[in-house]
């Protein structure tokens, strides 16, 4: 393992995020459930299991991504103040999922405009909810390529800042704060230290994020990753030591684990993440639907993965404390997977 | 108003009963929401709305009722024990809700066996959810005689203890440390002083052991009860100062506060109670999936009509800053009401 001077962020970046966007976001809760305790130790043969569950699908926006976003744009008008640079800041990005929300509710915060690049098949609910945030949403075709561009455009022709939803460094080390906090609380309220942190990658915002601050915080402790075998990425960079998108085509009921890695976020991943585990669509419904039913929280898909590598038994024995982060709970009600 | 001592419960019955369920019960988390606070506001004229949601849809078997279960057993088997009886407990009770879910887990907890009456057409994943707990179902025809009748023969044979869900002073004592926790947690976690706290009323065990506790505590607090239009019994009752059953066909989505007032909870309501409001079907439901999209949470249609009647500007202005009870979250994902 390299010295963290070789990383895009350090626990010092993670901290100073904490404190910038602290009485702006949620201390969400950790909560614990009896039933899913009693079950994720059944997968796993009987070798006992307590899960902490860091409601982050209890955050402003309904994501941990409000994090990040805020830290992004709090930490730019910070700097931008020291230079004494007087022009209005604009805020550009391109999302349709938790991100583009947290960004256009980030930059209303700070009396800023923000300006969220969406594909043209991108949800009316969607777009709606990104308006009402006071952004303005402009669309594109829906590509990689498409979208990009015309961020680039938007960012050349208005001096915007750019705010990428998972590369970043100023959005991982925001992400990296549900670290901090759910071994705080996991210490503090229930007096245990957890053995693992399992957080879902799809960008590898969170993941990055939370693995560096929990690996600096208390090195011995495991960090683990969970994507959608439809999506499998995140897996196959692990596997070959190497950044890489998409080889196969993306089908997954977890929308928000479609996106692929980048530059600032895998060297962290490869070096502070102890494995990355795979969990099928039908696994993740049905942990999905068994949060809702025994836990009484609304989380998506996507963050419902780490609870089914638990119930799945993906994890090897011994590891009993273990930190689950629930990213979200944006779900269409009208059209739910079971 | 009387003096306390002719009702069947008192604030020192309140905080006996916090003690004695305290570390077994959750001490769960008091909520906001900017959105529903900006609806609230706006349904409201512009009057001010800060809303604080006392999140029992997170409690043990998801609703409030494990506080009032737990109490009424943990009391009962200190007098027992006080009195040197050796004979092994039975507790026993009718119900087809949350109370006969909580009075098994209760039980179990406390090492005692349970007996619940059921009707016959309750749904089998309510049965199984009670056998689940370690407790006996014993089934009956589906009118309130024949289930009292029941346990009244369970009691006879077996010398068990029967605890009432609604009208057992002990239950409406556990029900009552929701409002001590609600206050305090607002205080402490928010610096604000409640102008008024808005309860579910069903069988009033919850309704009256809030009211006690809270007006007690805090004499100039408000306290209303939400009922359903579709099951006005306690608004029947309230508006004729009159203890009486349902006057009319019961109807409602909000399926556990089809129940009616008894005579321990009756004069509580009476006197403690400052008004009873009434919210329609369509409230009920767009309330409760407004908590569901905006807050992440599952909340039951029985749970959601506080917010309902905030929602439809049921309160007066000037009543700012207002505690609602999520009474519990136990709903059928197969069957929304959506």
């Amino acid at each position: 393992m390299s010295s963290t001077t070789d990383y895009a962020i350090s626990l010092a970046d993670v901290e100073a995020a904490a404190k910038r966007i602290s009485g702006f976001v949620h201390r969400t809760p950790v909560l614990t459930s009896h039933s899913l305790d009693a079950m994720a130790t059944a997968a796993g043969n009987g070798d006992s299991k307590c899960l902490f569950f860091k409601c982050e699908n209890l955050q402003k926006v309904g994501a941990f991504k409000y994090r990040g976003a805020l830290n992004a744009v709090k930490k730019f008008l910070q700097e931008k103040k020291e230079k004494r640079e007087e022009r209005d800041t604009i805020f550009v990005t391109h999302s349709s999922g938790n991100h583009a929300q947290a960004l256009a509710l980030a930059a209303r915060d700070a009396d800023c405009k923000a300006v969220i690049i969406m594909p043209n098949n991108a949800p009316s609910v969607k777009q709606n909810a990104v308006q009402s945030y006071g952004a303005q949403v402009v669309l594109c075709a829906p590509t990689n390529e498409a979208r990009q561009q015309a961020a680039d455009e938007m960012v050349e022709a208005t001096g915007a800042h750019f705010v990428h939803s998972s590369n970043d460094p100023d959005v991982m080390s925001g992400q990296g704060t549900v670290a901090l906090e759910l071994l705080d609380q996991v210490k503090h309220e229930y007096g245990v230290t957890l053995d693992a942190i399992i957080v879902p990658i799809g960008g590898a915002g969170l993941c990055s994020g939370v693995a560096m601050a929990a690996k600096s915080v208390q090195p011995g402790i495991k960090v683990f990753a969970v994507e959608p075998t439809g999506a499998a990425d995140a897996y196959n960079c692990f596997q070959k030591r190497q950044l890489m998108g998409h080889t196969s085509p993306v089908n997954t009921v977890a929308d928000g684990l479609r996106t692929t890695l980048g530059d600032n976020n895998w060297p962290i991943v490869r070096d502070f993440v102890d494995d990355i585990l795979l969990v099928s669509d039908d696994e993740i419904v049905s942990a999905m639907k068994l949060i809702w039913e025994r836990m009484k929280l609304v989380v998506e898909p996507s963050g419902a993965v780490a609870t089914a590598a638990v119930l799945a038994n993906k994890l090897s024995a011994g590891i009993n404390n273990v930190g689950i982060v629930f990213s979200g709970g944006n779900v269409d009600l009208e059209k739910l997977p079971w």
